[in-house]
């Protein structure tokens, strides 16, 4: 798995643990136009703030990436510590520190381990391959059990246009503009404007339609590199066909990877979208699915393979949006469960348990009041969800 | 434990379950000044659409109150079946049915078991008594591990007035303008519209201030009875300060009430009280506190004994509300553990380590920002949660 004009390595650098890949890094021969979308979340981590400051310019030509800390709520020695670690790398590639995007994941409110970097760095970038593609894929594992990855081609111009991404990500997850570490790279030429708009467009219906737990990370992030190798005809405004091929393109690789992440949030047994329609805009569809697919009681009747569909019709009637509760209809799969808001019986309740026996399930809300639909992805609420997170840093 | 003009009854009528108390009854010698709040939630049980209908009179003189079944989304019929069981209690009662508020707890979408109630009601009437009130508060039972009740005495112009209340809940609970159930008598002599305001502004900061899971119930109701037994002079509107103290003694039992379904939250193991200070608006002190205190993150660690600190700023930071990352102190119990933004130190955190073993914690927040605080109690997140909520229909 390669791309032309890309290469990648990955170490054991010490950072938490030992013995497990922590460090990562991607680079390009050449200086890509890049686009970052990262968390809303007012506390933001050091590695963040950086490179929002830094992605102004809309170029970048390598990230550096560690899990074991998030480099957030450290202050302006965490900031410091952020900028000595993009120095030690810029001086060993020997290209400008601005050229450098960071990302951190793991504990918050702990310092980075600087020596880690120091004695790491060099290594690192002498391992650079263009085969290392799925070793960054791991480096950036956290409470994750699976790398995660996905790639697509397209062809622009008669140009064939390779885009490949990485992901992590399995708890603190309900991204809000961003989600959790997603880095992709593309051989596409395409300027930054265009390249910005497809990644906004495409993140908001992919990451920012999945929650596993409601919480938000402090460091989201979504970069998008793209370093032209493909010589396509330049993607720069002019044919917005072309663009929505590169977007749909770029949306397909980050639906992937962000259905990778609810498969593998934290004690997962069971993916679940929640699939409404009916509704009279778009985002009341999303917000009722969105506090449907956050509701701890939703999840745990998932987890315990429950058909309890009043959980579902409480948690609708809280979410905010205005509907009929009595025009309602909600489907487990194709087993229709709920007709205007009452329960169809006992055989529709033993057809929708047997449904809740599967690893994917599609819950299908109808509120008959309009034509717009959204869906949201979630995990069920397990016993190990509860077990991870209370041991998470001991 | 008894209150002038007041009698308690209950009974195991097999509502679902066999040799359980299921229904329960509260009934005055004479009509009663009666207030009530109920749930926001827009998906409403048919109790809550009759008595809000019936409460526009101000007047009740009995509560019918069964666990078992919520008699929510059960549609025109489940509207019905409630008429029903109050005309049957009415008749046996020999009172107006208007005069009759109902309370149901339970299961979502099932249809009430009118058989049960039938055969119930005749003994449930003939058992009534001056000392079965904590009976009653046993009968409201579902997922709750302890019958909760409480009481309180106060004196207006030289009369004792008690006021004695219960209440039930242990999941589905994010009261927004009330809770689950809970049911308050007394033997003040005060009229509608103080009464009302009493409850409103007692409910306001108890009831309102505590979660469990976030989850707003569709059959949420607080309702409070007053037969002026006690003969005080009536509290109507010419003495702000007799209402005031009535109010305070209410506030008193409601809040009482209110850390007892926190306590026994589902699964809990620990009480939390989140105490947001420093706010510029007590609203927005309390969208922080409300926001932690629904952290699945944040609540799991505390099931964990971790002082995992970097999850409250986390979860503050995605609470809508403005403030400085970087001016923020929290402590657990008198420990300081984060100062300006940043951890104290290792000290710190084994001091607060120690504070987490403890049953009741307090969490206090400063943003340095105003002068406005807000409280928010919760409990922790636990497996037996998980267990509690994946087997609750089984």
């Amino acid at each position: 798995m390669n791309i032309k004009g890309f290469s990648f390595s990955a170490i054991e650098s010490g950072i938490r643990y030992a013995n497990r890949l922590d460090l990562g890094l991607i680079v390009s021969d050449t200086p890509c136009v890049t686009a970052g979308v990262f968390t809303t979340n007012q506390v933001k981590a050091a590695p963040v703030v950086l490179d929002k400051e830094r992605l102004k310019a809309g170029r970048a030509q390598a990230i550096l990436v560690n899990s074991g800390c998030a480099n957030a709520c450290t202050g302006e020695k965490g900031m410091e510590a952020a900028r000595l670690t993009s120095a030690m790398l810029a001086a060993k590639l020997n290209i400008p520190e601005a050229m450098i995007q960071l990302a951190s994941t793991g504990v918050i409110g702990e310092q980075l381990n600087l020596a880690a970097f120091e004695k790491g760095i060099p290594g690192l970038a002498e391992s650079l391959n263009a085969d290392n593609f799925e070793l960054v894929a791991k480096a950036i594992m956290t409470t994750d059990t699976v790398r995660k990855i996905a790639s697509t081609t397209v062809t622009i111009g008669k140009k064939e246009i390779k885009i490949m991404g990485m992901a992590k990500g399995a708890g603190m997850i309900m991204p809000n503009m961003a989600t959790m570490l997603a880095f992709v790279v593309t051989d596409a030429r395409i300027n930054y404007p265009e390249l910005h708009k497809s990644l906004v467009k495409g993140v908001e219906r992919t990451f920012n339609r999945i929650t596993v737990d409601g919480d938000t990370s402090t460091n989201d992030m979504v970069l998008v590199m793209a370093n032209g190798a493909a010589e396509n005809p330049w993607i720069d405004g002019d044919s917005e066909a072309d663009r929505q091929t590169f977007q749909n393109a770029l949306e397909l690789v980050l639906k992937d990877l962000a259905l990778q992440i609810v498969a593998d949030g934290e004690g997962a047994t069971k993916t679940i979208t929640i699939r409404v329609c009916g509704a009279k805009e778009e985002d009341q569809a999303e917000q009722i699915a969105r506090t449907v697919a956050t509701s701890s009681l939703v999840k745990t009747a998932f987890f315990g393979e429950d058909a309890n569909w009043g959980r579902i019709l409480a948690a609708m009637g809280r979410s905010g949006v205005k509907f009929s509760p009595d025009h309602v209809d909600i489907a487990f799969g194709d087993v229709l469960i709920v007709k205007n808001g009452l329960a169809v019986g006992k055989d529709a309740e033993a057809a929708a348990s047997k449904v809740l026996k599967e690893k994917e399930i599609t819950v299908t809300i109808d509120l008959y009041d309009g034509k717009a639909c959204a869906e949201v992805l979630t995990c069920d609420f397990s016993l190990d969800y509860v077990k991870i997170n209370a041991d998470y840093r001991s």
